[in-house]
């Protein structure tokens, strides 16, 4: 290579590296996974399991220390009044609105190490990445520890400005209900509407989080490009039968709500698998009234959970199922009702140039990826209403999720944290 | 009538109702009844029904106002070791063993007042009456109020000399195993043994209980000579699957303990119909883990009873039921255990003589009688293992029971307790 040759490809390099911008600049692997098993002790049980239910005294201490790490690194971090965890690590331009990012680190019961975990940490490690490597974004970055996600997305839904005060008054495992928890948290709930944020005041949201399905592990992808969140509808399903002594009542005299309530279980699913398409029915939860093996049930309440990317299809399997369960009822001398609850989730459609500002990123890392549905609902769902958002998959292993199995290794989140900071990058050049 | 034949009127007149025993003699039905409704009093709840589980405060309670009553009668009252109400009226003739009657308090939950109640305060009100009326027995006469009736005949276990020391660990619904509940009743798990009775020990053992079936009321008949009892065996059917994300996990890729559950609760019937007979099958109580509507169900447990009057036909049932839930669980991708619990009771045959006095008692106090068999498993199931045993049943409005809605007319209580004194009177003639 003669000496101009030589200059020319320094140069050549050079405008690359500009171009892609901070492409060598990468998140610290060990640190990342390190402050997973950091979180994974506040709750830690006896068991060698961790609990930590939004509101519970695990989920307080939880938040002081991230606070104390955030704050650590320099951003301006508070509790706002829905009890979410804000910080703020400011831009180099003037009057440009965030660029958000971040997740959850509530559990659900019995739950596991990495759901919400995996967003909110790798969020912290591309924190102190930036700073380490002393890079200045144009917008400031805003780093959003949601609350209370697994308990119906409160922390997101105050900030998209749709958490109704009824919700308030339910309650979680911990005991507390969602308006003595949001003051548990530091939050007030007199002052839920002040968190709300209108379109335009987030340039961009950004959610890491893992798969919690088996289709990346199985087709060995690094990375899930997300196109959207799948919508998602409750109800109660109340049998009223009659309660009955078990040993002096003849089978066809009987008015058993539980039997009844038994064969809807099992229309929920052939129903469900009846259509074409990925929608899922599920009975999560059941109580048969009064509850003694020597007690006909007189009264069943069970839930009924559909989730589909269409409105219209979650529409469809409910009226088959409803329908079904109606003819079961009276055919088993039953009442039922179908009770609508409160959590519902409409589909939410992931930004298609978000989309595609992740794939690239994949892509420059030398990391496979695919488009895919998100068939959880995440924050990410209540801060599309307000924002520009996307969302970036990791595998989970085997699948599994709401599990102490769950399991991502330190290279996937690893994966995962070096497309959030790419990709954040990159809108930070590209979004006003 | 000339004053010979006068003479000998008066004299035929006194030697008839010397022959009928003190056939004048009859309960006070008001009071009967006021003591129904007086004992109703105990664990009322705010919306007028009645809750006393064995174990509870009520249940407490409720002992300390049946001993007091008891004790004001001038019976010798006590809480023997398993918990049971033990009242003994001393006879006239030296070492006869006691005519015992009585029945329970208790009540499953969301129960009636009529269940055992009625057994119980007749036991009373037959006690007042002999009282009263300066009526002494050859046999001491002995009430028992057995404790615990519902969750497994466990008072009257402990005197049969069979309630194994497992059976102490089995929660209710007070949350208190029953080792923990006989302790609060003032029983001492540690000298249940003395409690135990040997055969012999009992001159006769009877009981008074409502139906608990709709045969009496449809068919218009006052008084049920009871032939025998059923016999019932409980199981815990356990089933694994994998708990797991009700929105990432497919359809086809679920492990869905719920679903198999409920499967077998529909197979439980099926089969249980299937057999020719009288036999029962019941699921009473489910549990699904976690519980939550947006979560698989990875565990669930449900009980299962069968009864029937012969130990035969409860295997026969069981057996095609757990071939079918091991087909049912291998479908579903999930493992099922049964696990036999202690609550078991094989088929009881009344005695034939005690059976005959009760119909000729029915029949001079001018009732309908009919013999039949009972449904309902009974404390006079177990005493009959060590005692000549007979059980008199009064009809239940519409067949109901085990429900608030349980209901015996004062009339029809009355019935059965002139016919229970008349029966025990008769036997204190005729046992030694």
């Amino acid at each position: 290579m003669n000496p101009q040759k030589i200059k020319q490809f320094v140069f050549t390099i050079a405008l690359a590296s500009f171009i892609s911008g901070y492409s060598q600049v990468t998140v610290n692997q060990d640190r990342l996974e390190q402050r997973i098993f950091d979180l994974a002790k506040f709750g830690l049980q006896e068991n060698g399991e961790t609990e930590r239910v939004a509101f519970s005294d695990a989920n307080i201490e939880v938040n002081k220390w991230v606070i104390s790490e955030l704050t650590k690194m320099g951003l301006e971090t508070h509790t706002d009044f829905a009890g979410n965890i804000v910080a703020t690590r400011s831009g180099t331009k003037k009057n440009m609105k965030p660029i958000v990012f971040g997740s959850h680190i509530d559990r659900v019961p019995n739950g596991g190490n990495y759901d919400g975990c995996v967003g909110s940490m790798a969020a912290l490690e591309v924190i102190q990445t930036l700073n380490e490597n002393k890079i200045k974004t144009q917008h400031p970055l805003q780093v959003i520890i949601f609350s209370n996600e697994e308990g119906g997305v409160m922390g997101s839904r105050a900030i998209a400005g749709h958490l109704g005060k009824t919700a308030f008054g339910v309650k979680n495992s911990t005991g507390y209900s969602m308006g003595e928890g949001i003051m548990r948290l530091g939050g007030d709930t007199t002052r839920i509407a002040e968190v709300a944020r209108k379109k335009g005041d987030v340039a961009a949201f950004l959610e890491l989080h893992i798969e919690q399905g088996g289709t990346l592990e199985k087709e060995n992808i690094e990375i899930g490009v997300v196109e959207g969140i799948v919508g998602l509808k409750w109800w109660d399903v109340e049998f009223t039968g009659f309660a009955n002594h078990a040993g002096t009542t003849p089978m066809d005299a009987r008015q058993d709500a539980l039997l009844a309530a038994a064969k809807y279980i099992v229309a929920v699913n052939e129903i469900t698998n009846s259509f074409e398409g990925a929608q899922v029915g599920t009975v999560g939860r059941i109580k048969a009234n009064p509850g003694a093996p020597n007690v006909i049930p007189g009264k069943v309440v069970a839930s009924l959970e559909i989730r589909d990317l269409s409105s219209d299809v979650i529409e469809k399997v409910f009226h088959a199922i409803k329908t079904k369960t109606e003819v079961i009822a009276a055919s088993s001398n039953v009442q039922v009702e179908f009770h609508p609850l409160d959590t519902t989730a409409d589909p939410a459609i992931m930004n298609s140039e978000i989309q595609k500002t992740i794939a690239e990123s994949a892509k420059s890392l030398g990391l496979t990826f695919k488009y895919m549905p998100s068939g959880a609902g995440h924050d990410a769902q209540d801060m599309a209403l307000i924002a520009p958002t996307g969302m970036i998959f990791v595998p989970s292993k085997g699948g599994i999720s709401h599990s102490p199995k769950e399991f991502t290794s330190a290279k996937d989140m690893a994966n995962g944290a070096n497309v959030l900071l790419k990709t954040l990058l990159s809108m930070d050049k590209m979004v006003d």
